[in-house]
């Protein structure tokens, strides 16, 4: 069904495709779009911006990226990429506003709903596409750069819901995603928010809640022997602390909710330990384990 | 040091050194050390035993294990290899106490306070060192086979307090597992009780809440597009129940504790959220951030 619909769509849009995009932020996300989108000659013209100027060297002799600041950069290219923390895209989103020649803006923020609400009610006439890729790893800034980060990813979009250009840029982002290789697909941005508070940034206060309570409990590194269960539940985090500020300022209900249930469930099997209630834990512990089966399954 | 050690004692244990070694148990570790010991030619026989009828076939056709029963083994043997959950360890100690041609035994159960406690009082001429490796994957069984699980792993031991044999038995077992690939170390029992804990149990615990909240939740697996941070924080959920079970039986008291930490660290974390009190959330953040990559850098 994608695939139809890109073919129907691409004639029509084949006039008005963006030829030069210029990517804010060069991070693990922007970089790997710098060079996913290159790799795959999805635009003539590439630019781009960082405000770190270690950043911006890397960039320069590593992805051979031609720096551009920002007036240049939103005057002179048909799509802008906003790969910074969430803060920093309000921000920009602000600026961009000022500026007549209003190229097409995808965002790669990891929560959408306080995005797109300010979009919808702030700036009815921005080309705005809401996007946020499945991707990335624990890496920050250039160590992360991967040509391959999107590969076969989901792609989440969230459409404006009003402005009359508003299906014809959510159809370009579309065709560009495509050629990048990763997977869009269109969600509601509260729903998103709160399927991520499950899935992604439970996760990660778990994670640092791990860490925190191997720290508290005194010992020594070299006494911890921590395995590979250990290493692959604490990965996360080695996260940019700024970059999930951000993310938890924006999804904090959702948050707070769901470390709610997750308290109660870890509660729950606290206290069959307590009291030595082997039957019900070992019964606890296969329903999860069918459950977690075949979400893998489920999930690929 | 470890080195020395192996080549000063080598000679006086080298009429001793076991010829033959008998592996009860063949599932992940049991399957493993099969195939890791034969490829590093430690041993002139192995034979092996499993209660299940379809893994003992399959370590005939996939292992060409002489599979043996349990007096025969215990009779014909030098070596004996405990790789079964630890509440057969326990069975199979009082069995093997009954036999007059004791071999030496080594045990890789996870837990090792309740094993040597019991092993020193009960059975004081019992030919013994308890053993961990800090190996495996979430996989069991068959599936979990690989001549490679216990290369370059730490392999903690506990040789028994009392008993003439007990310091030429450790220095066998240490000879036998560094022939092995893997890195042995003695260890307290309880301190290791602890410590895995920590790094071990906890984790266990609280990647089987995070399924348990996720499935609570109603989602639909295909609406939660679980990314890679998700998958390797609930990996360990698809551990075997029943060996998980016996491992948090022998370590309950620690487990509460450290459960009880654990819950500490989250509430605050999670009440800083709640507070909005993100100043105190970031720098709680970056300080564990720093901690996190000083442990994975100790940790090699």
């Amino acid at each position: 069904v994608q695939h139809t619909r890109s073919r129907r769509t691409s004639n029509s849009l084949l006039n008005n495709f963006p030829q030069s995009v210029y990517v804010i932020g060069l991070g693990q996300m922007g970089g790997s779009w710098v060079l996913a989108s290159r790799k795959k000659k999805i635009f003539a013209r590439i630019a781009g911006w960082d405000v770190r100027p270690k950043v911006r060297r890397r960039a320069v002799t590593e992805l051979q990226l031609q720096i551009m600041k920002f007036q240049q950069g939103m005057m002179e290219s048909d799509m802008v990429v906003l790969a910074v923390p969430i803060q920093e895209i309000m921000k920009y989103l602000v600026r961009i506003c000022q500026h007549f020649n209003r190229p097409l803006i995808l965002d790669l923020g990891s929560t959408k709903a306080e995005i797109m609400k300010y979009v919808e009610k702030q700036h009815a006439d921005l080309r705005f596409v809401g996007g946020h890729p499945l991707a990335g790893t624990e890496k920050s800034g250039p160590a992360g750069w991967d040509e391959l980060l999107f590969e076969n990813r989901p792609f989440f979009l969230c459409p404006k819901e009003s402005g009359t250009s508003s299906t014809d840029d959510l159809k370009t982002v579309w065709i560009v995603l495509t050629k990048l290789g990763a997977n869009p697909m269109t969600v509601d941005p509260y729903a998103h928010d709160r399927v991520l508070a499950f899935t992604s940034h439970l996760p990660y206060v778990v994670a640092v809640s791990l860490i925190k309570t191997v720290v508290d409990s005194a010992f020594t590194s070299q006494s911890l022997f921590a395995g590979p269960g250990f290493e692959s539940m604490t990965r996360l985090a080695l996260s940019s602390p700024q970059m999930v500020q951000g993310i938890i300022r924006t999804n904090r209900d959702n948050i707070v909710d769901v470390l709610e249930s997750f308290e109660n469930s870890l509660h729950l099997i606290k206290n069959q330990i307590y009291r030595k209630d082997w039957a019900n834990l070992l019964r606890e512990l296969k329903q999860i384990r069918t459950r977690k089966q075949a979400l893998s399954h489920d999930q690929g």
